[in-house]
């Protein structure tokens, strides 16, 4: 597919905020791109418009039956250079959720030029400053204006940005997580590897118990037993046992985070032995109490690395590494935003230069 | 919540089609109801509107999160006149699905009202052929521009109507289900009772793979051990067996049919012993080859009942009451139908009057 990429400039620039303390999500830039897909002309109309809201049928099959994914990445300003973390791996990832929510795929290819397009007109929006960053969310949905129940004949893709600063604030803070074993996010057989948007519409209710309980987080048990770590929150979930780095193996209802994934790699190389398994949740109740479990932390586009330092595990509060952040969560972080900052090596070529020079 | 209802007639009018044969969902009529609702006031700006598109944010909620949820009704004509099947029901059921979806609940008896005035202004568009009738689609999501994973802080609430005819077309002709193991709809714990829209898109990709395979319906095992039965396609199941109306028990994965619970009444009124268990599939095979199980039928508000006539069990198709329409299934679907049309007796007090007298 090769296509055209129509460019129409915003008459008016919006004024910058100050990023600092801004919540997630809650500022756009002044450009999106934005196109089209319908059956007959498959994807089409590609474009890069001013950010404004567009006309939707009150009839537009996403809003009735939730055919949506999303992606999620960040976009640094590296002494005025703007940079991309492996987003190679989110259009991948895209196109994996794509076709498990029966909707059309893109072209990874032209995405991501398109994406480099937005980003060098909006350069000026990204933040420089620490754990700060442009915030990069495209969005698949089904706009055909139609009710009956089967995949829908017409989508439309955005991509809008928003300058964000750290998800929780403060970075590296360490969260409080509620292990829940009443709700299920996801089960195998189900959409849980999907960046599907109804997975995160299913948490809230969960999300809000853990809240009300003093906790920041969910943790998520499998759907079937209920015994076996999931995710936490909208991340995945490591912990650092006996010195090697553990997390949960990709079962089908566990999303297969970028973060999760570099973040292995990296251990590797670090030394650190890799353990990808079924972990029992009362395995780890036991291995915090016999001290063997030193850390616990989730990791995720948006927080990058969280570490935990409460856990509520069967109605007891556990403390992990006294509530402070561990020594290979530090390491592994340091060594992972060093590399998305370009201030490490990158040996695995995961930096995707976006400008060679900005303006 | 006394609300004032702003009417705002179109200024044309679109041409009506004819019913018989459109496809279910594909027209729609002059008006539709609107709501906001906000943080700070609650729900407002209730009014009557043209159908028409109307502007998103591309940052809104719904479309990045997914937090919406709907219902679905008939409204017929009755020899002119409009009437409503148990509206009172629909509005219940979606105060719990939003509030099982961390939503704003809507005032029922406010919406039944709204709904009550579009229908009188929609009166000439509710068909009066066999079969036919004016479906009413509330819906309500969540249109905050907003990333951050949290219940949204605004929402929009709609009631749009569709003239159809039998949702399968030619009604009461026996269906093909697949009887799917690997995908898995909805699991305990999780956001199956809801009338939640992800829940439809999560269901499409096995819906292809039944049509793929020659089949009309998936027939959903449980999410924990894929063993028990649960719904057919979108409507939940019924079996009669050794004379009995067998349907499995609510338990939270399930749908609570509103057809569901009224067949249960009308299938004892009739004499009929109704038994709601959780139902093996193991056993249904059994049934079928032994001769106990002699009809099995879908039952939802967009077909109404939906008789089963070949079912693929552990891969073996199953012929039920010879692909033939059974006497139990027709003897449920005229009574309901019956009383829907106001040809029979409504002991329940079931039909709402719309109008006394339309015009």
């Amino acid at each position: 597919m090769t296509q055209h990429l129509q460019i129409t400039k915003a008459q008016t620039l919006k004024e910058k905020p100050e990023v600092a303390g801004i919540p997630f999500g809650s500022y756009f830039t002044d450009h999106m791109f934005s196109m089209d897909y319908s059956a007959e002309l498959g994807w089409h109309n590609a474009a890069i418009v001013p950010y404004a809201p567009f006309e939707i049928s009150p009839s537009a099959q996403a809003l009735h039956y939730g055919q949506t994914v999303f992606e999620g990445m960040k976009a640094y300003n590296v002494n005025g250079e703007v940079i991309l973390f492996r987003p190679d791996e989110n259009f991948k990832r895209l196109n994996r959720s794509l076709e498990r929510m029966s909707m059309p795929k893109v072209d990874g290819d032209f995405a991501l030029r398109a994406l480099t397009e937005l980003l060098k007109l909006e350069h000026d929006w990204v933040p420089d400053g620490e754990g700060q960053a442009l915030y990069v969310r495209p969005i698949v949905f089904a706009n055909e204006a139609y009710l009956g129940i089967r995949p829908a004949k017409s989508y439309k893709m955005l991509i809008v940005l928003s300058p964000v600063a750290g998800y929780y604030g403060a970075q590296l803070n360490p969260t409080s997580i509620f292990v829940e074993d009443t709700y299920v996010r996801a089960v195998r057989g189900g959409v849980g590897e999907a960046k599907f948007a109804g997975n995160y519409a299913a948490s809230l209710t969960a999300q809000q118990k853990a809240n009300d309980l003093g906790y920041e987080q969910v943790l998520w048990l499998d759907g079937v037993h209920q015994e076996y770590v999931e995710e936490v929150g909208s991340m995945n979930i490591f912990f650092v046992r006996n010195g090697e780095l553990v997390t949960p193996e990709l079962n089908g209802s566990i999303l297969p985070g970028i973060t999760r994934k570099s973040l292995i790699t990296l251990a590797k190389e670090l030394g650190y032995n890799v353990v990808e398994e079924r972990i029992h949740i009362d395995d780890v109740e036991k291995g915090i109490k016999d001290g063997s479990i030193t850390e616990v932390f989730g990791a995720g586009t948006a927080a990058v690395v969280s570490p935990v330092g409460i856990m509520n595990i069967h109605g007891t509060d556990y403390r992990i590494n006294g509530n402070e952040i561990g020594e290979v969560t530090q390491k592994l972080y340091d060594q992972l935003t060093g590399i998305q900052t370009c201030k490490l090596e990158d040996k695995q070529g995961w930096v995707y230069q976006v400008t060679s020079t900005v303006k």
